[in-house]
């Protein structure tokens, strides 16, 4: 039921935040409601973080990762490791795997993954941007770190083909046992899959 | 944990968004890619309508409701009947209580109910401001329709004192089955309340 708010200022916020995904109109309004019980400088701080960082992000030419330069602060670290690069889907990844503190080379942010249900077809992601870096760069690895489902399988193969006949190592990271759960709820495929890959007790105490 | 997103700017969209309620830091995340992702000129537009919406609504300083004006629309609109007035608890209520299209006097917004729990007391809410417009604006009626909790129904027994010497009629919301909900789950408490307050089956059909 569409309610009238007697005020064109609040409805126009409300018609705004409520286009932000996850957020209804009943969400919309409770946030706009918070906002002008706050001070004035939150609102106005709030505003204009959103309209600054639309303006000045803008994305990486080389490995499409947000930036606020042409080539991203990753890209330009001198001390990281320029001959792997790790293949994610998004930007969000790259903020996670960075968050696991094992990951030193670089990366390539494909935009999405292979989905033929959602429209999403190879020449809509950065894969050809991949294959030329590969080449141009002279790099050793390639990560694919894409999500363990259909589409990202599908994707990892996609450009495992690509790069078949390339020298580049392509690796894919591991599919095992999720730390801290309990082995009787692992499903069967994962399960199989490290047992399937499994590795030498004593690797576990050498540092990666 | 805190992670590093590489980007000041998007660190401080995320740190603003998160300051929201309900929003925590992965949301205010995914909110900042999605704008990233879209048109700037839609995330111009949220900022700027967040922005003004803030500077320019204030509130009515006849009934506290939001108003861009001294005196918001419903206080100014002759058509209403502006001897009976709406006591609701927030600005929330005043469109919802719209929406039902069944009032057609003027409200008063109490800017919250009495709890001493959270250090409310009548103090903080807009109840001298209330009994003075009894007498000042000579009302007839005043409906209490503040939530039926203890907190309400504490702030309906104040005022009701509070206006119990001066010529006003003072009524509450009913209580009763709600429409649709089945009986067998009904409280006990609002099930015994719709006894006592039964109706002719009769005024049913009367246009209220």
């Amino acid at each position: 039921m569409i309610q009238s708010f007697n005020s064109s200022l609040l409805e126009n916020a409300v018609a705004e935040l409520s286009k932000l995904p996850g957020i209804g109109r009943k969400t919309a309004l409770r946030l706009a409601l918070h906002m002008l019980r706050r001070e004035e400088s939150e609102a106005v701080a709030l505003g204009e973080s959103i309209i600054t960082m639309r303006k000045n992000i803008a994305y990486c030419s080389r490995c499409h990762n947000i930036s606020e330069q042409e080539v991203c602060p990753i890209c330009n670290d001198s001390r990281r490791d320029s001959s792997t690069v790790c293949v994610v889907e998004n930007v969000k990844d790259v903020i996670t795997i960075e968050s696991t503190h094992q990951h030193s080379g670089l990366y390539h942010v494909l935009g999405g993954v292979i989905s033929p249900l959602d429209g999403i077809s190879p020449a809509d992601l950065e894969i050809d941007s991949l294959i030329k870096r590969v080449t141009e760069e002279n790099l050793k690895e390639v990560i694919l770190a894409l999500s363990p489902t259909i589409e990202g399988d599908t994707t990892n193969f996609y450009i495992y083909r690509k790069l078949a006949d390339l020298p580049v190592r392509v690796t894919m990271l591991a599919r095992g046992l999720s730390i801290g759960n309990e082995l009787e709820y692992t499903d069967e495929l994962t399960l199989g899959k490290s047992i399937q890959n499994r590795v030498l007790f004593t690797s576990t105490f050498s540092k990666h």
